[in-house]
């Protein structure tokens, strides 16, 4: 019976200094001591990464690809042969492995490569003799030949791909905080850590603001199935573990409560009502790399219509920049921002067959003098924007609402 | 006709930051302008060489060679990668390259590898192409595809292997200094740079105390005829040729005045006079790495004799351990060391054709009420041991003696 | 009615770089916003004290205590500077102090100094003026009117100590884990998070291997009777609270399983049963501060008895040098030490009221097929020595037996 | 007799790292044994406060002063305790003080503090009795009882009013170029240092290019008459002395070729040519801090006039701006700017006594095609614009007209 394979994952902070790579190694020597293989992926050493790039920000304001893949992934290298270094000395056979060497092919776009091929062969070699692969995270190879990165975050990516394609039992991604919560600990004292969710859950969570894992490393691991454990190498206690829907899962009405006060609200006011105007305008702002989220178009009245949309306040000024040109082409009445709104976010698997969980939300909100702006929902979430200085208000009535306070 | 070609190798204080990147840049992007061309080796930033050793250190007792050259060529990587950056700002084009790319084939020798073969096929390319290729010093790729190091102070090898292999018209090895001295500027106020020296003359000074440049690369120049100019990165000013002899050349009896704190003398007395003793003793200290510099032997009184030498003071405890037990085994009386003392030297390539320049040393010295306890010469240097507090006394008074006050 | 008080107290990896001073500048805001006065500590960023030690001792091998506890201090300094503008940013007006402006009086003695008065007004009027006092951890004036440091976990110190002086409500300790566990998570994956621990059980896991919070912390807590919550700066969430036993608290017979690899033991065989031969031992051990643990003495056999006692594996050159040389004096037949034992306790308020605990532990090992070597007992706590290879087991077997698997 | 005094200010490349430091106090404590009395003052290592200021950034874009001089004086702390620590080592008496302690009371202007006193009993204290005062640079305590701090460069303002103060016999200022040249190295490869200058050469040398010492501490040197000498903390040879101008000085007609190639140069034409037009534009450029150096207004025509000047290159936008409104309002014709200007000037105090000096510089640039387009002259001075691709031109040939080539 071939022994189970796990995929440990170590973020910057997880090996941030020589203690803290110790102690990741210690974790390791124990996990392969109980009898489980390993395969490591290490981030760069706590904030290194971007200390690189400000390093080439200083150097020149010309920054070609190829040298900058050079550069940021010295960061990389740097960790992986310490982590072997530092489990050589905890008995543990380990062999550190640039993207390269593990089998990562990219295409040829730097500082933001994607894996075109996996061929992991050295790796499943060295798991055979009884070793430890210890590899660079967020790195590969460019069909050109030259070292690529696969971006910030790609560390993620790094695992769940090995993970798929080494047909690993499951991929732990260690980290600072110890899993994910029912609502911001900050802002509702009573959250409790979530024991498991569904990649669709945790999906829809990281969109509407749960910080940590990154969406894309939950979209990688729900298009291949890989479990993940979302856990903290500083308690080391178990985390979050995200998965498919099982039928035994217990189906929480609501899961979680999310909230992001990163977004501003664009209102296009007096737009004619005429077939083609929205699609032109989320055209042009597509086009600008104007990244909008809600959407919502009220009711026309008298042949003209209003559209709102939220922005993140990052892409505001390119966002109302379009519109206000396209206002005065279109014969719109006006173009307005506000940069005082959140989003308040209920997400759960079990809204699917419990008709109601919207209104109640609603109803929640407005018995808390909370007014609700905009609405967007899907099958298992629904989203409301309000007033920036009442989302912990919204928060923390709904966490209580849904029978979350732990 | 060609255009000339030139290797600049930078160190670690050369491109210690940002700033000093950028007016390295600056230096290259000259150079080219003016109509050469250019390869430029640069070794890590600063100290990062050292940092990394000890990050090593940190994190394990043990450090298997491969991942230590993995770790530290990581060093040179940065460094390489961001000069590219900011020389194409500044409108030269240039391309990392490392060790393995630039053809260093080295043995397997990790951490400290030996070169074993030199193919700089796409540097040269690249020169023709109009590029200027930046190399990551001291790095190499095994014979058995793994990176490897060269070691420290490995950057001007690297620098000088590719002015040969390149048949480059000049080495110039940019550092903190502004060339090499008459005698150290700290004891000797007086003190010139030198503008020329033979590589004979170099190799006998940086034996016997001139710090820069080191020895191994002096070595290397000489073997191959590669001319070597040691100069400031920092003035930038001119600095001093390292070149074969010339007919033409100013032959100062005396060119500089060396000397050196860092031995100990050792004194093994009463040893029996018969054949092979001596043979013995050294092969014993050779046998454990103890570095033996001069040697002096008295003459035979009633059937012994004393016999003295000098040993880098780091290898004092282990050089006595070796003579205290050959002492007891041969019947010697005693064994005893002395860490007072320091060696002072002249150095010129005018004294093979200038009889009576050791004497004239002695009588320098003998006039200034300085005892000379062991006496060694060359055909162009000759060094005296006295006590460690007369040094700066001896090298002022030699300095003045010999017409080198400027 | 006065606002209520709280000492936020926040570790080096609380504050380890940019973004996590902004993060917790935002929860200091958030805490202000929502009614509290606040009073912060702050310890230097991330590594920075063990980096300046270092940087001494890279410089000199003598290190004046008045020079090191000038460098040392100039951590809290950036930092405390730092949090100020955090906080200016976030809307809440903050004042740096130093040690000494805070009114911390020590004695003279540098780097370990002790605290001889406290004399926060410049503390109180701030809090009076709606400000946030953001204090260097560690720090004071001397008597002599020298700066002086108060030695590492110092900033623990700082905060409980102000917690007493101001009279606050309660004192926070935020660091990277999120609480005391009911064992160590890496060896029970069942382990769980503490809600309430007294000062008493605290104490004793903090002596029997649990890392945090440090145990002088705790003791002054407990002397002051100052209210602790250990929690954590990355997750927010709520953590563990150290209180004055209540009766309201459920009173768990066992509180959780402590254990520490870091210790040694000695054994002094064949001692002459004599008066005043085990009083001699261990003063002689204090005077070459040897940190003696645990001790059994065996039963008498024959007017000779064997003494066994453990110490940390720092201290077993010095501890077994002193015995080798008593035992020759007094006559005992032999010593000899083991370094692979290791400790396992259980520690619980619920004990004193409960006869037959160690009793069962003492089955609960035995079952498992666990030998003890060495027992020791307080009120609340029972420790056992027993192999060091089998800790794992030990402390897994008896949080199943005790009913404390999450 | 009383001992001679010397002020040693080391730069912050001087005491970059543990090496330099100790290398640093080795020649301090050679100083010292040779019978001199030291104060020494000590920058920040290496970048540090570049770092700090950086880090601040990072936290916050609000900085207020007190918090910023809290953090920035950090850096001077760290050094001068180290070198305290190495000085120990070496076996020199030597005690750090901070700005405050060592009597340095300036106004309350936060990051950019002025000396209003400075009373240095306690290092007077010191040097009676043997020891050696290790100052923190740029540092002082205000009227209010805060940190201050002096500014970028504010070291040497600090070592030359010590100087002044404790009427020392010269301020060495070390630093990693060897002196001050006779042009730009990099430009002319046969400039040579140096040996002696007059504070008013070296003051228009400063303000023409010349990158070291910084024009105010010249500025200092010379209304005090501090003998400075710029030299190398790195090679340690003797560098450049600034001095007092002496009958007994060599009256080299030109002592040195500067230029500068950070100006731009505006133009504002069709002036009308009415009294006070001039006044105002300058003003007005005043009041918005655009810093103008050269000016030259062209012989009127027709009752209208051009007027040229030139300001950095960072102040060219808001130079530009205040012309354009000011010149729709008076009715001048239009404004112009150029970027690609460069400024080559001849300084010597034998000018004074030559006549036909800047006659034969205008001949020598016509001679070698480069235009002349502004000119400005002190009673030591000719400074000409040109073309900036032609600057390296007009230094060469300017450099071999004077008979300054080495």
């Amino acid at each position: 019976m071939p022994r189970p394979l796990l995929i440990q994952k170590f973020g910057g902070t997880s090996v941030a200094d020589p203690e803290r790579i110790r102690e990741v190694a210690d974790h390791v020597a124990r996990t392969k001591r109980r009898g489980d293989d390993v395969v490591v992926v290490v981030s760069a050493m706590g904030k290194e990464t971007d200390e690189l790039i400000r390093l080439a920000g200083d150097v020149s304001e010309v920054v070609p690809g190829r040298e900058m893949d050079m550069l940021i992934t010295a960061g990389e290298r740097k960790a992986m042969a310490l982590l072997c270094m530092a489990l050589h000395e905890k008995g543990v056979a380990a062999e550190s492995y640039t993207g390269s060497q593990a089998g990562f092919i990219t295409d040829t776009n730097h500082t933001n490569a994607k894996i075109v091929d996996l061929r992991p062969d050295r790796l499943r070699k060295a798991i055979e003799a009884g070793r430890v692969p210890v590899v660079g995270g967020a790195q590969g190879v460019s069909t050109d030949h030259d070292v690529t990165f696969l971006g910030r975050g790609g560390s993620d990516t790094t695992a769940v791909a090995l993970c798929h394609a080494l047909e690993g039992d499951a991929c732990e991604l260690y980290t600072d905080v110890s899993g994910v919560f029912t609502a911001d600990p900050r802002v509702v004292a009573a959250a409790r850590r979530i024991k498991q969710v569904s990649f669709d859950e945790m999906l829809e969570m990281a969109a509407t603001g749960c910080p940590k894992p990154a969406t894309r490393s939950v979209e990688f691991a729900r298009r291949w199935r890989v479990k993940l454990h979302v856990r903290s190498a500083f308690t080391w206690e178990p985390g979050t573990w995200v998965t498919e829907e099982e039928p035994s899962m217990e189906q929480a009405i609501v899961s979680a409560v999310t909230h992001d006060v990163s977004e501003a609200k664009v209102t296009v006011s007096g737009v004619p009502d005429r077939p083609g105007i929205a699609a032109r305008l989320f055209r042009e702002l597509a086009d600008v790399d104007v990244n909008v989220d809600m959407i919502v178009q009220n009711v026309s009245d008298h042949g003209v219509t209003d559209i709102s949309f939220t922005v993140p306040k990052s892409d505001l000024v390119s966002g109302t920049t379009v519109c206000e040109r396209l206002a005065a082409e279109i014969g719109a009445t006006g173009v307005t921002s506000d940069l005082d709104i959140a989003r308040v976010s209920i997400v759960g698997a079990g809204m699917k067959s419990n008709p109601g969980v919207a209104a109640t939300m609603f109803e929640v909100l407005a018995g808390n003098g909370i007014n609700i702006e905009m609405i967007s929902t899907s099958a298992i979430r629904t989203s409301c924007v309000v007033r920036e200085d009442q989302i912990e208000d919204a928060v923390q009535s709904l966490h209580t609402a849904f029978g979350l306070d732990g």
